[in-house]
């Protein structure tokens, strides 16, 4: 068997944190790098990180980090978007670097920002490496998954996805982005504003499905509501006075000749189980043959993504250089064996 | 855009039929021959198939069917076993067509006869052709979606997944098959010989997971008990009277270090409502984090795997050479558009 695999992590917040964690205890694969910024770095990986067995591995700033790096593949766990990831990809690329990265629009760039996106495909495969962006949602909960389920059909109708799930675990700069505990009027004023990101990825997740099923939108319509709670909810890192904000109810809904093809809901709130609201995962695809699934509760969305990283591993070392998304790719699953089984050449 | 695609379709029961059908609202592809035997040879496809579309094409027997086939790919919807099926697929392989097979044992042909497989496997790369086996089960609900959604997971303990389903819309060979209406003593004695067919399709989708996994089973146990009727049922094409069978109660399970890993329930019977048994697809993943997934009704077995089969056109034409199984090809989907526009290469 060849040597183990190399992942160099870059961010050590929850999501890095718990990829690392995750990889610990994986086979035939090892961490050379982790990149952080502030004062993180200097620091042991396992000072910062709950590990079963000891990483003595010293936290890099960017510059030694990259320098430092002798990874088949780099997991960014820094941003959401694309703007903001761009530097940080090519700086991979550039260091001969496979990518995967957790910021929701690098599940599909192209719909966030097509010049990035292209200079990114473009770079990747003069480099001969792969791109991937993937996580729970947008990458599978709300595309993959729902592409994967209509291969059962002859025909589809139409398509209604919803992910209702609780924003409780998140910590506060997530109650910001999502406009927890705050008037109905200031949730108006900072949609105005465009200071309340709520939900990143329906854009992603609608072009996934535009491309998977070659059909191109008349055009897709975003509405995001305030969730109004009628009771006092408490959750760790939030309050919320009754007639106040629990969290964000997004609506996505791409058109096809003016039809509502396909709509994705993806409600998120504090404490939703205050209310009676049971969180879950529905995918209904009106078609031949019907097509009705849940699962409740809803897939964990940290962990979910974490694995979603990691378990992409082999198959971005596998595939062709350039961008690549979830639907471009093998069957995605869980990577239970020694992680070199997976892949298709010896690493050299 | 190319020409259309060119399908051949060898078979014309229920599912050959399904899958003229499904393609003959298809945009994009073209049905050439249609093959079958005995007395529907040389009447027209759409005498013997409701279609929306005049379809004059003449049925024709395997030698003039094969000389006349001029397509890409051909669609066998014949046979349930790889040994039933291997003179027809080589015969497909030598005329230069890609192959996508029904047989429910095709959908992992090494896990039923390894040296047919290889043989196939060779001829398919010697001719430049690629040869999938597909269908709703194995093929989809008790392997490639539980393979898929394991990749939401960090970490798998266990799997358990169930399809209950409904024989009654099923035809006096199934009913036979499956022991529907026979008393308990004669579905021993059956079994005993060696003539209770069952559900055929757990070792491949076992195999499939094996591979998908890595991870070596120390052993799949198989059981068949038949299911008792408390009360008369009556179906379309059986009767079943209380105390006798009313089908069959079969699971498989996959031990690893002497841990049943992997269960497989599929319990099938005619008339399961009239004893307040509702069916459906349930798969739980044991595991972080753990996943339930439930879809009910279960997924119509007949129009998912002629779904499958024809949704599997592009990706066969599209793949590399040899035998591919759903765990080889990207992420399946329903095709709604023009079928060309799948194709990665123009057809020439």
């Amino acid at each position: 068997m060849s040597r183990a695999i190399r992942v160099c992590v870059w961010g050590i917040g929850a999501m890095g944190a718990g990829v690392i964690k995750a990889l610990s205890v994986k086979k035939g694969v090892e961490i050379t790098t982790v990149i952080a910024r502030g004062d993180k770095v200097g620091k042991r990986v396992d000072e910062l990180v709950e590990l079963l067995n000891p990483l003595p591995l010293i936290i890099q700033d960017v510059e030694e980090g990259l320098r430092l790096s002798n990874a088949d593949v780099a997991i960014l766990c820094t941003d959401s978007f694309v703007k903001t990831s761009k530097d940080k990809i090519l700086a991979c690329i550039e260091r001969k670097m496979n990518v995967i990265s957790i910021a929701e629009e690098m599940s599909y760039p192209y719909a966030a920002d097509r010049e990035i996106a292209e200079l990114i495909h473009r770079k990747a495969k003069e480099h001969d490496v792969t791109v991937l962006g993937t996580g729970i949602n947008p990458g599978f909960m709300m595309d993959a998954l729902v592409i994967a389920l209509t291969s059962v059909c002859t025909s589809v109708e139409q398509i209604e996805v919803s992910r209702v799930n609780s924003l409780s675990p998140f910590g506060k700069s997530v109650m910001h982005e999502q406009g927890v505990g705050i008037s109905i009027a200031q949730f108006y004023q900072r949609q105005k504003e465009g200071t309340l990101a709520g939900h990143v990825g329906f854009d992603q997740s609608m072009a996934m499905m535009s491309e998977a099923f070659h059909i191109d939108f008349d055009r897709v319509e975003v509405k995001n509501r305030p969730i109004v709670s009628s009771i006092n909810r408490v959750a760790p890192h939030a309050t919320v006075d009754a007639g106040d904000v629990a969290g964000c109810d997004m609506i996505a809904t791409a058109y096809v000749n003016e039809f509502p093809f396909i709509t994705l809901k993806h409600p998120q709130q504090v404490e939703p189980q205050s209310e009676g609201i049971a969180t879950g995962d529905y995918i209904t695809i009106v078609g031949t043959p019907p097509v009705s699934m849940v699962i409740t509760p809803e897939v964990d969305g940290g962990i979910g993504t974490i694995a979603m990283a990691v378990n992409s591993i082999p198959a971005v070392i596998n595939a062709k250089s350039g961008i690549k998304t979830m639907i471009d790719l093998p069957l995605p699953r869980a990577i239970l064996g020694d992680m070199r089984l997976y892949l298709e050449d010896e690493l050299c």
